[in-house]
């Protein structure tokens, strides 16, 4: 099959073996595929993960063990668990030890004609839901994260760092708490994006200067993350959603004089994600920029690293 | 009167002023004060300081607005807050924006013969509790702070990375939780003092290699942090309880990518201190190293900076 593969470099390969499926996979023909910025930085050879990449897409099963999954439209969470080890046994199945994660650690992934993943990781799609929807659910879920971790009260002044992809997914997540929410970002159209669904968004440079209860950092950066330190009130949670990739020199004595709680979070929960886009209670069409054919992954992983774009798909 | 100011060195002042009484303060005759560790840093240039430094004290009161608190014997919070602030309003008030700290942040301390405090910081003491006792209450408060704000269960696994002062109380508060807990220090004669007291301390080269769910970081250092994040398991609790001084290269992408929550914590509650040692139920008496006369305050602090040592008091 054709697939984008990561070695050292990034290429499309034309030959790529098919998925061999073992006990409990389904085969999934790939329909869409979102670019993350995990990706990105994969590509320039965080993680050190070596294979196909990709992890947000929507499919159509095409093998599986239970044949009333073939032909289903699916997405599929990332994480593929061993079900046996005490990450799994206390329920943490996105913290298995032995955990593969699809186009991220150990398990090729979305950019390619096809992938394959535990039957138990598939979720199916209701018809309402586009393709173009669809490839949000994984980066939606982690946004849904935030308020599965952290009390997020009507009375909270919320702050989110960052107008990209996951800041866009997390206003939308936030907005409906009810609490006084302002997004803080860079880029005048991506925080023109959140003034239309009526969020609150200002350039960074203006505003901010009121701590809040709740900072939510999405600007995978360390400066964001001094940022969101310096905005934090005191006994206050930071949340923290973004990786950087580099060790920045960083002094932690605001976390204990302010006595701030950190809180990480990675993945999240699909159910509400794949809820609320089918109601239509969040609306992310106008967050995907472009869509490019598999063959010009090149051009589209270009064009995801530009200021200014939000998400970019590959259709294989 | 005689007190030890920070001016950028320390020195021993013979005729440093009285404390002058704004309306609510006391005053206070200081029978004994401990050295912390974040007098040490001070001295050595950290948070900018200046003046009398010390803030674990217990004392006589000599004048307060209240006859009833004359000749009293106290220990005293160390936050002096305005009461007026959104921060006090919120009954946080060790987190006053306004608010002067004893002997840290713009209020004179306890090495001299007397202080002020507002009477509202005061607490009396029991006759029970020594005064080589009562100079433990503030750091003991620090350390129940972490048992105020974390949910620590009996079923959970415990790890406080120090076996220094705060390590030492940190554990001891910890350890009636019926959490299983393990300290893990680098000195064999502290490790002694944990064990003597029913407390699972080894050496930190030496297991540690569990995940634990709840982690203390009371070393100090820049590596203890980074040895609390490897050894706190997926979405477990990371307490950083001191400061670091300097800011050292640091990559989070582990409190992500395990989705830790990394708790500050900084001032306690007196009163299950005072209570814990009132009851005999903590015995601090071991960790007292040595005390001085503040007239030999330089060789208290090179004492109190030596391996292997623990709490080094002075006698006004």
């Amino acid at each position: 099959m054709r697939g984008l593969v990561f070695d050292g470099k990034l290429r499309l390969e034309g030959n790529y073996p098919d998925p061999q499926l073992p006990p409990g996979e389904a085969l999934v023909r790939v329909r869409l595929a979102g670019i993350c910025n995990t990706d990105l930085e994969i590509a320039r050879g965080y993680l050190q993960f070596r294979g196909v990449l990709g992890h947000e897409f929507v499919g159509e099963v095409v093998a599986a063990p239970e044949p009333g999954w073939i032909g289903r439209r699916v997405v599929g969470e990332i994480n593929a668990s061993c079900r046996s080890c005490v990450r799994c046994g206390a329920g943490e199945a996105t913290h298995c030890l032995e955990r593969t994660v699809l186009g991220i650690q150990g398990r090729d992934g979305a950019f390619a004609e096809f992938l394959r993943l535990p039957v138990a990781n598939l979720h199916r799609l209701p018809d309402s839901i586009t393709d173009e929807e669809a490839i949000f659910v994984e980066p939606l879920a982690a946004a849904f994260e935030i308020v599965d971790r952290v009390l997020v009260r009507p009375t909270d002044r919320v702050l989110v760092l960052g107008d990209g992809k996951l800041g866009q997914l997390v206003a939308r997540v936030l907005a409906p708490t009810g609490a006084r929410l302002t997004v803080l970002g860079r880029h005048d159209s991506k925080l023109a994006l959140l003034r239309e669904v009526g969020i609150d968004a200002r350039r960074a440079s203006h505003g901010g200067d009121e701590l809040a209860d709740v900072v939510v950092d999405c600007t995978g950066s360390a400066a964001g993350f001094l940022d969101a330190l310096r905005l934090t009130r005191p006994r206050g949670t930071l949340v923290l959603k973004s990786t950087v990739a580099d060790a920045a020199p960083l002094n932690l004595a605001p976390v204990v004089i302010n006595e701030l709680s950190v809180v990480g979070s990675r993945c999240g929960p699909f159910e509400p994600a794949i809820q609320a886009l089918a109601e239509r209670r969040i609306n992310v069409r106008p967050l995907l920029t472009a869509v490019f054919p598999l063959d010009e992954a090149g051009a589209a992983f270009a064009k995801a690293a530009e200021p200014g774009v939000l998400k970019v798909a590959l259709q294989p």
